[in-house]
């Protein structure tokens, strides 16, 4: 059996083919359990998990919870608001002293790309990174990769376009990296002042117009616009980026048969996505990236706490 | 047995005298439960209960947690606050995603009348509405028919006196609908500012004064003035409503026998009742409210979960 | 065995050397559970703990909610922010409608001295004090004298020099009383603005010259600025506090040898101790207190529950 061979799961960047394939397979085997009338298995009973949140979510931090409680772990959830956060201290002492009441994992999420590695780096507890400022969010990759391989049969040979604010993009980041990584052609489009520089570096290609992207696509993965980060004008209005890059019926014509829509939500509706596509069963698979989720980070606990071992 | 053929409990509106007094009386069997040494029973576990609350509280929250911990539920708490309600997400988007996550039940607090009839008509979930603007609080008025059982043997033949802002009171129409199909007689008394114009099409006499209202009563059911919420100004001032309305010693020789004193709470004191009828254990039974509260939730959640299948 | 012979724990001015002692070796007991593969007992399952926390923290609340679940209780938190304290209810009341919920114990931290005093007076459950304004912070005092006990082998005859705003600091109140009971001698040493004018009534000798102070001390215990209350200006600047408080090298030549640096976190580097000496494993024990602090309030919370009868 593969072991995933790590303390922590900090990026896609620096996982393995392999560590990837073995964590969407554990996830696959914990799907049915929350679908069971007694959705609980003992498997992490006695163990503590800490999701230690610096910016608001609900659906990661919900995810994560159900994901431990699913698995018997108690789960302390810690949120910048109601923390020491407000009395001034840093990162670092918070998670060592946090080490210092024996948790088993540490889920970090935090608005500097990066945070996750340091504490890694300093704690003898497994963390996992839950996204860090516009760095990555490997969760996010698990679960679609996962939503992916499921609707589409495999991810290799499929071409995927990612649509919206690649800059400021840590899904589009650990999803570039994952893709690429299982084999599959990724493209990226958006406006010319959210696409980073070197992104071709990243083994993509590039585009500022959503139809060139997308044709073709198996996958079309639609970014959401961070109305509540963007402070600096990087497109003149939201009804311009809509007009240029909102997906909408006309867009689905251009794209492979049988097309997949994804969004990591929550939904900008008529921004990103107009809403007769978010909420169309036969492309929009969104809720089932959900649904995977709960799946994915039950497996990243299990194989973190030494699970499979 | 009569069953609870309902999938959510969303108002006592549309509530049957049946499923009522099945409510109560499940209720009556859990309220044991709570006094035990190990205040646990394992009925839903690996059941996940979810507390939506867009509004502030302690005491419903609080008293819904605790009805899902007896019972052995894990229970995860979204507060408007923390969660993707600051993205802008819209209250269905996130109720679907919640969906995906496979809850059992989704217990909801929202400001906007008929959110929770929204969410149960969208979701497989139970829906169990916490208190929807100034709408329904279903959860409060069987935990007040409970209290009034108890300590009256009977709601038929009652006659109830519900005092306060009855037009922004989501307590009073819950408890008209709820007293008036058990068979009491409720009379409602208020502010001609807070007294909606066709209240007596609820089946209740209304009166502006509230020496009227309570006379011969069984039972006086003071209401909270909600201040945080009170933009325009309904009337001159605290004082001048507390002149008016505060229950005070001399009401108490104006009720029936042994009249009892409820609220919702939290309490103002001073404004909508005296200390000394609050804390009188005479009549007072506002801390047996509270009490028979979280014997009601775990018999909504009980029921709702299909444990009496 | 000698019993807990007390329903709350509220300071350690109010308690004897036997309780001192008996929660001090409890907690040694707890210690290993911490370090397990399955950190989890059924001791206190189907209790009941609520935090109810009226001041930001994380530390503390964290601990509480750890210790409880490692003990498998039920913990409920409520936190200022999110309760009815914004709609103006009195402490008294949230405690008493927390009490009509029959929960085991209440968790108490507030800004007013006395709080939890009160509230032990007026409702049935079992009360800790988290901290109560200026006042007391009986679990820290205890997690410090574990500390200092297992470091330096016992507490009776050692020389401990408290540093820092004592005039605002429940710590410092707390240690002093349990430190100068358990047979240690206790000097303070802060600024003149930050020293009440009678604490050598309380058994100490004062010093506003920290090298006078720390002069062959076995422990320093240096105390946290607390900037966010600090609202009158008690010295003109953090940097000439510093100059003259801040712990660092050149002042463990002074001390006694082999003496430990205390701080009860979290710690403003530069401003009460220099990052060197606060991560120096040879002298800083700081992390040690925070484990320690687990246990103490795990064993706090199981010996109120007459978990030794």
């Amino acid at each position: 059996m593969i072991k995933l061979g790590k303390k922590d799961i900090l990026g896609i960047q620096e996982m393995t083919t392999d560590e990837i394939s073995l964590i969407l397979e554990t996830a696959e085997s914990f799907l049915e359990i929350s679908t069971r009338e007694i959705k609980k298995v003992p498997t992490l009973r006695g163990k503590s998990v800490i999701n230690l949140f610096y910016e608001a979510s609900t659906r990661t931090r919900t995810s994560f919870e159900i994901a431990g409680k699913r698995l018997s772990a108690d789960t302390i959830n810690i949120s910048a608001s109601t923390s020491s956060v407000v009395k001034g201290e840093t990162l670092l002492d918070t998670a060592r002293t946090l080490e210092a009441m024996n948790p088993d994992i540490i889920v970090l999420r935090h608005s500097a790309a990066g945070a996750p590695h340091l504490l890694a780096r300093m704690v003898r507890q497994s963390i996992i990174n839950a996204g860090d400022g516009a760095h990555e969010h490997p969760s996010q990759a698990l679960l679609d990769m996962m939503t992916i391989k499921e609707k589409k049969g495999r991810i290799a040979g499929l071409k995927v376009a990612i649509v919206g604010d690649i800059l400021h993009s840590r899904v589009a980041r650990s999803n570039i990296y994952g893709l690429t990584k299982m084999g599959a052609r990724v493209v990226v489009a958006g406006p010319a002042t959210m696409m980073p520089r070197d992104i071709e570096r990243m083994g993509v290609r590039a585009y500022t117009i959503i139809e060139e992207a997308i044709a073709d696509a198996d996958v079309v993965m639609m970014l959401r616009i961070q109305m509540e980060r963007q402070k600096q004008n990087v497109f003149p209005s939201l009804r311009e980026y809509a007009q240029h890059y909102c997906l909408s019926r006309r867009h689905m014509k251009l794209t492979g048969p049988d097309a997949i829509v994804m969004h990591p939500g929550p939904i900008n509706r008529g921004v990103e996505i107009s809403p007769d596509i978010a909420d169309d069963p036969a492309c929009s698979v969104i809720l089932d990236q959900v649904n995977k989720g709960v799946a994915v980070r039950m497996a990243m606990l299990y194989l973190l706490s030494g699970g499979n071992e």
